[in-house]
């Protein structure tokens, strides 16, 4: 580990001490119920058995644990959010069931296998911040054969969405149309001075990091497209380094290209799902990430866009993510490279 | 000057180089109109005369003074922003009257007196990256006797919000009130857990930093305070290194006292302002800066808070503030320090 991967990794520990965080991870309401969904529809299996909760942060998965009857959960977090998780364990009486440890999931000592693995490891685009490499560390070291991941599986897509015409109303007020009016076509005149000149410069800056926002239906473009599904089970550190995948969509309508949007969705089922006909809690998240195009690129209904898609794992910085998309349509090829923090 | 401090004026300079920050500036409304009032108030005297605008950003006040009739533009920056500033002086063919200089207007070199300085330099709290200082040593060095400085005067005002009650309206999304029960308060029960150990922390969190939003009328609590008032005619950079005032209001009804609120006021009038009954134009700001206190204290109508407010430039960061608060009622006394980047 080199001295700056040592900084990073402070950092980023140091990032999750902030409650702040926390409070945000916990009112994500699609995130807490779905991993409530999954701990209650699994509530049989959890049910006098052991848990490892890994980057458990304020303790709350691992409390869900023990009060869905587990007899003992492992609750680790390298960050110093782990003191206060310890204070909650104690003040809900569950000092007897919950053992918190404080240190990377790497490093700590267990000295039993375990029956569960739960984490909420999910960063932007799934594997922004990759903290799955450390479940996938957790799973081969302590995991029983017959254990249960959740989640379980987790997939990327990607989808389209178009150039849409500013409306009056607040839905609007982050959409994409609105922000491409707001940050590139306002310098075209400003009161009637001419201020153009800026039109490079500003479309480098809004365009150079992906954004986060919740993105309508009716602005969808084309058929979702999965760009890598990660069976936790199975998968292997290094598979996670770098993901390519190749698209190709038909445009539903006329419409201008304005970018594309990343989502992912997992999945917290067995090994071998039983196929009882209910289906396992699934979690899909908005908002989502989107990546922006330089110039737009107006389609016809039917018309073709090919590309690809490679998010790499920064070697610099760990847990931060370069994206690359290369797409071509009527004639013309383009390449859009942004990094995700 | 120290390294640091060479780095911080660095990073000041290259944060300006950002298309989106003149964005913002561009799109205050009521910042903008404000400085064309005060160019269109004052177009008799401006016109024919030489014009220096202090940190020009994207030009957009040189323009308008040029357009009002100035025969002589100097246009200074010190970011990268002046070369975009200087294409846009030129596409719209003002390159005979607006001149663009891109260095630190203390090193930049103008041979003539002026008989206006325009600058848009106020940042939160009015003294936040406090240009105001580049603004006295260029009255001192170019302008004439009989000058104008556009804005002419500026006053700190401070007033006390008080502690509302949530109400289910997208207004209050971001009212003191608000932040208060969702950072703080929703720690107490989560969904049945007893997560208060996460209070303390969760307090340090949400108020060591000010936060910028606006205040409706309807939360203020008692009469506004002066804080400070700035002749800019006058005043000497020394004068601007720490403001200490003492406040006392009594609460208009029974109410928690949540935190202060501090806006500004500038005013555009000439050294020896024409009574002719027509006022010169102001800029009064919203959003406001708010400094949250760590604990509610409940008023009765008509009780008293006594305290002082020292605002400081940081020595060691030019641009940024550290703001300290002491105050007490009902027999007890408090002390709140703040920075603000």
């Amino acid at each position: 580990m080199t001295p700056s991967e040592v900084d990073d990794k402070d950092c980023y520990f140091r990032y999750y001490a902030d409650v702040y965080v926390h409070l945000e991870l916990i009112k994500d309401k699609s995130r807490m119920d779905a991993y409530k969904s999954a701990v209650a529809f699994h509530s049989d299996f959890i049910e006098g058995k052991v848990v490892l909760d890994v980057g458990c942060g304020t303790g709350i998965l691992s409390i869900l644990c023990a009060k869905a009857g587990a007899r003992k959960v492992y609750a680790v977090d390298a960050s110093e959010i782990a003191l206060q998780a310890q204070s909650i364990v104690k003040d809900n009486n569950l000092s007897d069931i919950i053992t918190v440890l404080h240190g990377r999931v790497e490093d700590v000592t267990i000295d039993e296998q375990v029956d569960v693995i739960i984490s909420e490891w999910m960063g932007y685009m799934l594997l922004q911040e990759c903290m799955l490499e450390s479940i996938v560390t957790a799973r081969d070291r302590w995991l029983k054969p017959s254990g249960l991941l959740l989640p379980s599986s987790a997939t990327v897509n990607s989808l389209r969405n178009y150039f849409i015409l500013p409306l009056p109303s607040c839905t609007w007020l982050h959409s994409p149309a609105l922000r491409y009016f707001d940050n590139i076509g306002f310098w075209s005149d400003v009161d009637g001075i001419d201020m153009s000149a800026l039109i490079p410069l500003a479309k480098k800056d809004a365009f150079s990091t992906p954004s986060v926002e919740t993105i309508r239906s009716e602005s969808i473009l084309g058929k979702a497209h999965q760009v890598k599904k990660i069976d936790i089970y199975s998968v292997s550190n290094p598979e996670l380094e770098s993901v390519t995948s190749k698209f190709m969509f038909k445009s539903y309508i006329s419409a201008p290209l304005h970018g594309f949007v990343f989502w992912f969705e997992t999945e917290f089922s067995q090994k071998k799902p039983k196929h009882s006909g209910v289906p396992s809690p699934i979690l899909s998240t908005a908002p989502e990430v989107l990546i922006d195009c330089d110039d737009l690129i107006q389609l016809e209904k039917g018309q073709t866009i090919e590309g690809s898609v490679t998010i790499t794992q920064n070697d610099m910085k760990q847990r931060f993510l370069v994206i690359r998309l290369q797409y071509a349509s009527g004639g013309e090829s383009y390449v859009k490279v942004v990094s995700f923090l």
